[in-house]
């Protein structure tokens, strides 16, 4: 039997120019200094702002080797951090740099897949992995993404600027990426369609970076942010950040056919936890002032909207006119 | 008793808040969206490059509670991510994002004096915290430190471009940190004053910064870069970047009798072997012309030439003319 490679037989060094080798490809922007030196350079389109997000994955916290291939965990650690760029509006990804953490006992090949599926997600959204960090844990693997990318500041929209009167709107669905995660929790053997469809709304998620683009730069819409932690904690940070409040109309909030039929099939279960507190789902949250709808509108067609923002603090939802309660507030770490 | 607040008492936002208020400060330079949204966004002076790093400390790996305060850890986690832009040439450290992976259990405390770390080396070098991440880990604490800065492209060095004949040139001293460790691990009850310095070596380094600046606008040097890895790996890394070999005289490292009086006390151990191969020590390995050696030597007056850059490819160890043989060959993960 041929005897699996494992990073202590390469060591770090030998990681760094599998990584290297890889990853060398075309680089469509201008770079310095790229992977093999202290740090990365390049020089930024004048006239333009940078902008840069980082975020964490940590094994068995975000992921878990028994449920995604690590071709999914690459893709979406990559992915979850383009939808921060796409939750500041019009912004032109540009660079990566990856720091992972994986124990020495990992196989080779596992790493190598997990770049395969960093860089497929790279080419989908034209960025070029620069630099970053290879380190030895205990146990767990940890990828922690940095993206840098450009914008032009007229187009970068905060979280802060929502306005009492102005109508919060959405993509959507939401609530799949979480149902996906409850599947795999449960352990379905033999997943319906409609359940593979949840899971991999769940392991593949996509940034709305189009989407972003077009609305940032219509300077139609007022706040915006991505609804990485759940619906619900995005509508609590835009009117917390606003120093206002929000009335949300649950029907109106888009729940996909897939997700309604799972609740039905599990036992009567609520769409609208899911599609509130499910997180770890990628769209687009923000506001506008409700006369510029049509305009939106015509513009993405897919936008609905979910409610009023408020001057009165706090946030009340409403089924067909009648106040509901959730007891979750989104996905909170340490809680 | 009063209970300890932990963080699954205030939860994932109540620490960002905490960490927020904590980093609010004076931000020396323009901040378009700074902590509270989805990323970072700022300009760059016009004509500059942006320079960016990220490193990676993992407990239990690159640090151990037992070892090391909060404190320490936190601006250690600060300082050698300034070493590699130090590495690059003149580069002014603009911006910092924190990644933070911790278990839930851990103290608030905690937290707040790894901050006041970060902070600390923060201030010293003129660098705003502006982001970053927090998220939950089952064991190990992770820190993830990404730095932006920039420069004049004319004063960035990379290390791929000594010659042959070029004089390879360090600060220093080399060893200290290894030794500090090696003391740690060994356990000393009562450290002597040379060995409390050892272990502060280790414990709080400090960038070589102003020196990096002073050379690498000189137009004199030829490569760089900082000696993270261990002496023999960084001379490793210019020669192979820089398809080149070096011959090394041992006798001409810097060497600090606190240094030589520890290796003496323990059996009489190379402090060569802690000089080349220690590892997590931040000084300068960089070359020149010979003929600049002069002015290097005015404009930096702590430099030593340590050896030669050699058309011949692999590295020679030379004491007072003898050739040496070293098993090891710096720091290396997975290893």
């Amino acid at each position: 039997m041929k005897k699996i490679k494992v990073l202590k037989d390469i060591g770090e060094f030998g990681l760094i120019d599998l990584i290297r080798r890889k990853v060398r490809r075309e680089v469509k922007y201008p770079v310095l200094v790229g992977i093999g030196d202290d740090a990365f350079a390049a020089d930024l389109r004048k006239g333009r702002s940078l902008v840069v997000t980082k975020d964490m994955l940590i094994e068995n916290i975000h992921f878990k080797n028994a449920w995604a291939t690590p071709f999914e965990i690459g893709y979406k650690s990559i992915a979850v951090n383009l939808s921060d760029l796409a939750a500041m509006g019009a912004v032109k990804p540009l660079y990566c740099l990856v720091g992972l953490g994986v124990p020495g006992g990992t196989s080779v090949d596992y790493v190598d897949k997990l770049y395969t599926g960093m860089l497929s997600a790279c080419k989908k959204y034209s960025l070029a992995i620069v630099g970053g960090d290879t380190v030895s844990t205990r146990k767990d693997i940890v990828i922690s993404i940095t993206l840098l990318g450009e914008a032009d500041r007229r187009n970068i929209i905060k979280r802060s600027c929502a306005k009492p009167g102005d109508i919060l709107l959405v993509s959507g669905p939401f609530g799949d990426s979480g149902a996906g995660l409850f599947l795999m929790e449960k352990g379905s053997k033999r997943p319906s369609s409609e359940e593979k469809y949840l899971i991999r709304k769940h392991l593949l998620p996509e940034p709305r970076l189009k989407e972003a683009e077009k609305l940032s730069k219509s300077g139609k819409i007022t706040s915006l942010i991505d609804s990485s932690d759940g619906l619900a904690a995005s509508i609590k940070f835009i009117t917390q950040e606003s120093r206002s409040g929000a009335k949300v109309s649950l029907e109106n909030i888009p729940i996909s056919a897939q997700l309604k039929k799972m609740c039905k099939k599990y036992g009567n279960m609520d769409p609208y936890n899911f599609a509130l507190n499910g997180g770890e789902e990628y769209e687009l949250v923000y506001t506008a002032k409700p006369k510029d709808f049509k305009f939106i509108k015509r513009l993405v067609p897919s936008v609905r909207s979910i409610g009023l923002i408020t001057s009165i603090k706090g946030i009340d939802y409403y089924l067909y006119g009648k106040k509901k309660e959730f007891k979750k507030n989104g996905f909170e770490h340490f809680r």
